[in-house]
């Protein structure tokens, strides 16, 4: 029995760039679910925007890993040709769609993540990644602004939609840790300049959640000893299922090009 | 480019037999999706009975279909290594598993059209045919027994077990024509023997589901012109997102075998 699955390989540098990447591409599917299926027509070009932003930081990121992992590995095969175990974005990222509220809460709290993180990379030693950073600050920066928007709107709404942001941050907000658990592969990124440990991230993400909240009239939910490791290539039962969807095309088709 | 899809060919026996066997895969995995999400035990198991049950009757037509098809096709090649278009079960078997009263519904109108199907099948001038229809018809007699008791408990049952029944067979009934619409294929079936064309059945299924209904105090909902099309191969849009997940292990893992 032989697979054409790819597997890259375990240096630190290679995984602290699969986790972004990784995060990218899996919430930029999940966005590109609701094609078709928003509630409004402007909301359905923005999300695709929005996902279709991720899914570009998602190739930079996935072609800089797969050249830094010395195998020739390309982003296609990396995006659609892993298993489960080797895919190492964040729990959070790969969570069912939701309703709206559900989608935007998560947009904010991952926006939220990601604009710390690429104002840092802007800076890595990696030339490659900091170009990339450099691009996408912008982009996530317009992101992080949406969803802020959209949380406020519906936080300090109607009752069913202040109910049903209410239920969207409880329900996500277990996920929440994983995004500033820090490791060896943080450790060794910070130390080569490559790009932040996680950990860093929090006081900012912080600052940028409890101001939303707060004009949201939100409670922040209460942290949550949670903590996830799909970073580690651990997922939930969503992932899978997911990935079925992601990946049937290249595994019907190998090698298929537009 | 290269697909490792296989295609059958277009003899009017193995197209017969392949809509049969479709029907019975597809259906299979519908309720095989309720393992450990059934409201009780008992139930559990006896969904995944009859999912085995009708896996078990797939197989031996796939294989059969397989053999006169004259590529050397198995039944795995078959279940796992088409293209939706290819797929020949009517629509109503791929619908979404819906709420337990759906699932019931489904069951009830499906088995009530096997129990017939398979009934006459134990007459065909194949003798494979007929040596599989002879098992199968004594466990679809149980799958229609089955479903036609949860049909009178839920339909003769509380306000919301009855509304829910209504409601499953008011989304089903749209599909129930392609079950009794006739071609070409079912004309050579019924000139060689194989087996009946499927308008023949309608009046046995009539009769079944009238007596199940009238003892479930529930109306029987008016026939409806739609003639769903998916023993041609058009599907509707829940088919490619089932093939997804039906076929990713054999997709990732080519040939794979337990």
């Amino acid at each position: 029995m032989t697979t054409p699955s790819i597997q890259p390989g375990t240096r630190a540098d290679v995984r602290y760039l699969l986790r972004l990447g990784d995060a990218c591409l899996v919430l930029s599917h999940r966005l590109s679910e609701w094609c078709g299926h928003a509630p409004i027509l402007e909301e359905d070009l923005a999300l695709g925007n929005i996902a279709l932003d991720l899914l570009g930081q998602a190739r930079a990121l996935l072609t800089r890993a797969g050249q830094l992992d010395g195998q020739a590995l390309d982003e296609d095969q990396l995006a659609f040709l892993r298993e489960e175990r080797h895919y190492l974005n964040p729990v959070l990222m790969e969570l069912p769609r939701g309703d709206f509220a559900f989608t935007q809460a998560r947009n904010l709290i991952v926006a939220s993540w990601l604009l710390p993180l690429w104002t840092r990379l802007q800076d890595s030693a990696d030339a490659e990644i900091a170009a990339i950073a450099a691009k996408a600050v912008k982009e996530v920066r317009y992101h992080q602004q949406h969803a802020a928007e959209w949380v406020v709107r519906l936080g300090d709404g109607s009752e069913e939609s202040t109910r049903r942001m209410k239920d969207a941050l409880a329900q996500l907000w277990p996920y929440v840790n994983e995004l500033f658990a820090s490791d060896d592969v943080d450790a060794a990124a910070e130390a080569s300049g490559l790009g932040p440990a996680w950990s860093s991230l929090k006081p900012a993400w912080d600052a940028a959640m409890d101001e939303v909240l707060a004009e949201a009239r939100l409670t922040r939910p209460k942290d949550t000893p949670h903590v996830y490791a799909g970073r580690l290539g651990v997922h939930s039962e969503h992932m899978g299922h997911m990935l079925a969807t992601m990946q049937s095309l290249q595994r019907a088709y190998p090698g298929g090009v537009w």
